[in-house]
């Protein structure tokens, strides 16, 4: 098993990711050699993106196991590790599936080929979702996406961002523009960072600017990724998402989310349904990375934080899942 | 002649502005003692706002001939001035008004009675808008506002925040949701600034956070500034203000705009007639000024930095002119 992505390397010996808080500028990689290094890479968000986070801790506790640890000692690195990031939900997932094979029989081999077949399902979810989502885009599209979902956000190539990656290779001659996806700003620094990683041009814009490029006849798809789907299609993605939406409506653009099967939560009727996560004031206030630590409002402004908005499936022209794409919410 | 406002000092003796790149930590006011000095106070957007520096400039200019120099010296100083911001209409309009005094007779007093008149004129301005603005807004109302539009853009109470400021006087009650207005932040930085002065509570926002918030009926007005007004209605005004008339109209939310007449240009049919400014692209790339400089995007990202963008005439509810509320566009 040899494996390597924008955000990950992987032999069966060592595990080594990428510091994604050290990017645009800086590229770090750091070998996992202890649950604390795991655990520390998680909760201060070296790694992220939900998929890719699942899919390191799996194949941090495969070589964990392999390394000698007795069961109990393993059971309770897994309990450690659950904690690192308690809104990931593909975290909790992963140990989960993990802690069941474990709790029938303590196997190091299979608990390493368990995270390894999550490793490739990943990777073929993101096939899957780029393939079907590249037979939407046209040659010499300008195609807008937010936030960052690829190579840094899974395992594989991401889930909107693998669409237009596939796309590229198409020889579609695609332009992507880029919101930079305040607060955040994980478009600004990692969604530019991996187009010019993989040649594809883009050009960097701030969140409230897509409009005029619409106006201007400069976009004619929108693709995003989500992060819960309700079975009405409504869908949770980061912030800003809606808003998007509503100018491809304006401006009768086509609108995609792409994202796995398992992003649709059968549990959830409706958008009305899903809780949205209120993230630190402070965060807009101003802005922070390894850049600096910056702020340019009144210390102590009041803000409001969303760390998702519903979009509407009334605004969605397709749904790109791994099984097909959907122009009605019937993936049930 | 006594005169002061939220970032303006005038006593016939001596001119003092805020150095508004200061703001919000900094109070810092300077006294404007020569040519030079107003010159740098222009050109490093320490005092900035078209109507305030127009105001300014004029103000200094009565003061700067008070001070016994010659017609010969005073007229270059005006040809001098009128450089320090090339796309600043109103600095130019000041200047010829005052450049057309002198040439009939060169008359210390009557200099500083015509920037007194402007001054005053702006203030005036200002009150009608204000007083025709805030019989749109209700008792409880959540306003949204984009930009800066308020004491530290004009020399009387502004224009779209001069309706927030009356209808918060008149004990409506109100609430202010900020558009933190990215590129420049003055959403951020400046509005949040006066709203604090005038004890106005008030919310600071992402500009890509105002659809979740109408969604759940939290906006129940958007008021914003206009540059230009075109004869059919269309307008522009600082990037980001098209796309917040689109959240409104998806929204149901009515959407006005509060300006001076002299903002509506006849010589302008439609907002497709209005060339929109390119700043430069680093500005996307970080955030800048007195809180530091930061980049967080990859040193060559290709950005777009479009300082202005138009609305369309049939995304604005009303127009707030200082001669009343107009429904339709036939202000002329």
């Amino acid at each position: 098993m040899n494996f390597e992505s924008l955000s990950l390397k992987y032999d069966g010996k060592s595990l080594i990711l990428i510091d994604q808080t050290q990017l645009p500028d800086e590229e770090v990689w750091t070998t996992i050699t202890t649950p604390e290094v795991m655990y520390e890479f998680i909760k201060q968000l070296k790694v992220r993106g939900a998929p890719l986070i699942g899919v390191s801790a799996g194949l941090f506790l495969g070589l964990y196991a392999k390394s000698g640890v007795s069961r109990e000692e393993f059971v309770k690195t897994c309990a450690y590790l659950r904690e690192s990031r308690p809104t990931a939900v593909n975290l909790m997932y992963v140990i989960d599936k993990i802690k069941s094979l474990v709790a029938e029989k303590y196997e190091p081999n299979e608990v390493e080929k368990l995270a390894v077949e999550i490793l490739n399902e990943d990777k073929a979810l993101c096939e899957r979702i780029a393939n079907h989502g590249a037979d939407l885009i046209e040659k010499n599209d300008n195609i807008i996406t937010h936030c960052n979902t690829g190579g840094l956000a899974t395992a594989g190539d991401g889930t909107a961002l693998a669409v237009i990656k596939r796309a590229h290779e198409q020889g579609k001659n695609i332009h992507v523009y880029v919101d930079e996806t305040r607060p955040l700003l994980q478009g600004g620094r990692l969604t530019t960072w991996e187009l010019e990683k993989l040649k594809i041009p883009y050009t960097l814009i701030c969140d409230n600017m897509a409009s005029t490029l619409m106006r201007d006849g400069k976009i004619q798809k929108a693709i995003v990724g989500a992060d819960r789907i309700a079975r009405n299609g409504d869908f949770a993605n980061k912030i800003g998402t809606y808003s998007l939406a509503i100018q491809c409506k304006y401006h009768d653009i086509p609108f995609y989310t792409a994202a796995p099967y398992t992003t649709v939560d059968s549990e959830c009727e409706t958008g009305a349904d899903i809780e949205i996560e209120l993230r630190p004031e402070q965060e807009v206030r101003g802005a922070k990375g390894c850049f600096g630590d910056v702020r340019w409002a009144p210390a102590a402004a009041a803000t409001f934080n969303p760390a998702f908005d519903v979009t509407a499936a009334e605004l969605v022209s397709a749904w790109v899942l791994d099984s097909g794409v959907f122009t009605e919410a019937n993936f049930l």
